[in-house]
């Protein structure tokens, strides 16, 4: 595959932000055709662009090409989505510019869902999912920092891979992406799910703790193997055959990663809208329709959908207070 | 038994937050001997009292026996046991001086554990609990404010009722106070669990919400029925037989309380321990020991440890900086 020479895709990337400004950039800074649309951060990376710090990477894309409207990019061969799945409801109107008749959609998103939504919205034909393992901070819009990881597994949402699944993993691995294609992509979310539900879930609701603080705390070590566990369960209820030993090699990998916060915890900290529905809520749903009993992940979910309005309801009173000050 | 004549109780209250200053008071009103010790707040109530508002209540005991310390007290026939449970370290010096060769120690306090804490200390002969049905809250260490209910049942540790249960019951009614005996305090102290094991922990799990809040939550209201399910049936694994129906009668009785804050919550929102053990611990590990599964109690258990252990950093860090400050 290595040697075989791949069309030169005109790429989309709607949400320009840990994710997508990350495998944005590192495409564009290979040479690959990428065009962003942004929102309030557009003056800015068109005077500054993006830069990517950390792991050796020092990366800095000068050129970007970015766009306040889809309308402005036009059609492209393949459309990067990585807004947060709480802003899924603006891609009704966010992507039709981008659309030819065989646009692929290639969803970076967390957690299980977005590949339905899309299809449902787009068509199936069209939908690829990309699960991204990396652990990206951004700082500001013109700077991700980089700090572990950064591999991305790629494979088709209706059935087996195709050329194309191995036309957009190589061109990946050509701008320096750790990427492979899977075989099944939804055992592969379950498999992501085995670490995001504990770990992201319980970094918010513990009171606000990183990776290795939840690691040294033996009382939430435990629960985090339990939930591990149920999460393994409830997928192989689904169908997918994730192996027992799963949480144990989930744990030891996370040993490495020192004091990480993952995403939930950061948007948290941010005042951002968490990604219930995608991380906690439609793996229940799934659970609970195929029989799996999960008594830890309902309460986690509820206990993070309460934390979650509560969040919203001080952003929107900050923002009341906002427009209340006089101009 | 209510024509008898009560034999006069020299009473001290140890613990003068709202549970102990409000029995005390409602004693002291009605002529009882009652001794308070009193550490911060002794001045403050030396010159101005007790009064007890709410629900129909007004209350003033203007002149209040305190003391700085149990040595000016001495040795008391009764002796009310108030403090939070996460100070009974305490207990072991601050009880002695209170001491006769027939002194009863009666715990107002929280949760498991107290009573064997204190028969483990001063004998299991002298030891009463007493399970508090009453809605405070301390405004002031002049002002306890009454909202709802009241109640207390009082049953011995180690065996049935005897002729000084009765009399201790007798004793409150006689202030009035709706008292009753109980004829095993393990069995209503489970009870009293199935409520404050959910209600108590959701309430700052789930972000700072009173009961209303909780019970109007839909996902919230069946995680605290399934909590509910998971301590009766824990219960009755340790041999105490709480029927299945105890979790809608609680349910429904909590919809009468209105916008009510549970002790826990009250003690977050001040940045006080929480009776982390006493509440959650000791039933968890009473219930794993009986062999009862209680995967969400576990959940929610290392939850709050980790929050009270931030809650306890921050007070840490808040005194440091009072402390800091130049004179």
């Amino acid at each position: 595959m290595a040697e075989q020479a791949l069309p030169r895709f005109r790429i989309a990337v709607v949400g320009s932000g840990a994710i997508g400004g990350y495998y944005g950039a590192k495409l564009a800074h290979a040479g690959a055709d990428v065009h962003f649309l942004m929102r309030s951060d557009l003056l800015e990376v068109r005077r500054s662009g993006i830069r990517i710090e950390g792991r050796g990477e020092n990366i800095h894309v000068a050129d970007v090409n970015c766009y306040a409207s889809a309308g402005d990019i036009g059609p492209c061969d393949i459309v990067l989505i990585a807004v947060k799945t709480t802003s899924n409801g603006d891609l009704p109107h966010l992507i039709p510019p981008l659309l030819h008749s065989r646009t692929i959609l290639l969803t970076l998103q967390n957690g299980l869902g977005n590949e339905e939504y899309l299809a449902k919205n787009f068509g199936a034909e069209r939908v690829l999912g990309g699960l991204c393992f990396v652990c990206l901070n951004r700082v500001s819009p013109k700077l991700i920092e980089h700090y572990d990881h950064g591999r991305v597994a790629i494979g088709e949402f209706s059935g087996p891979p195709r050329e194309r699944t191995h036309q957009i993993t190589e061109m990946f691995k050509r701008s320096g992406v750790n990427c492979r294609v899977v075989e099944d992509l939804s055992l592969e979310r379950w498999r992501k799910l085995v670490w995001n539900i504990p770990f992201n879930g319980l970094s918010v609701a513990a009171g606000g703790i990183d990776t290795e603080a939840m690691l040294a705390d033996e009382d939430l070590r435990e629960l985090l193997r339990s939930l591990m566990d149920e999460v393994i369960a409830a997928a192989n209820q689904c169908g997918h055959a994730l192996p027992a030993s799963e949480g144990v090699h989930q744990i030891e990998r996370t040993e490495s990663m020192g004091q990480y916060k993952p995403s939930t915890l950061i948007d948290f900290e941010r005042g951002k809208p968490l990604e219930i529905e995608a991380i906690w809520g439609e793996p229940l749903r799934r659970a609970a329709a195929a029989g799996a009993k999960t008594p830890q992940l309902e309460l986690l979910y509820a206990i993070l959908k309460s934390l979650n309005q509560k969040l919203l309801r001080s952003a929107a009173a900050r923002e009341r207070a906002v427009v209340a000050v006089p101009a």
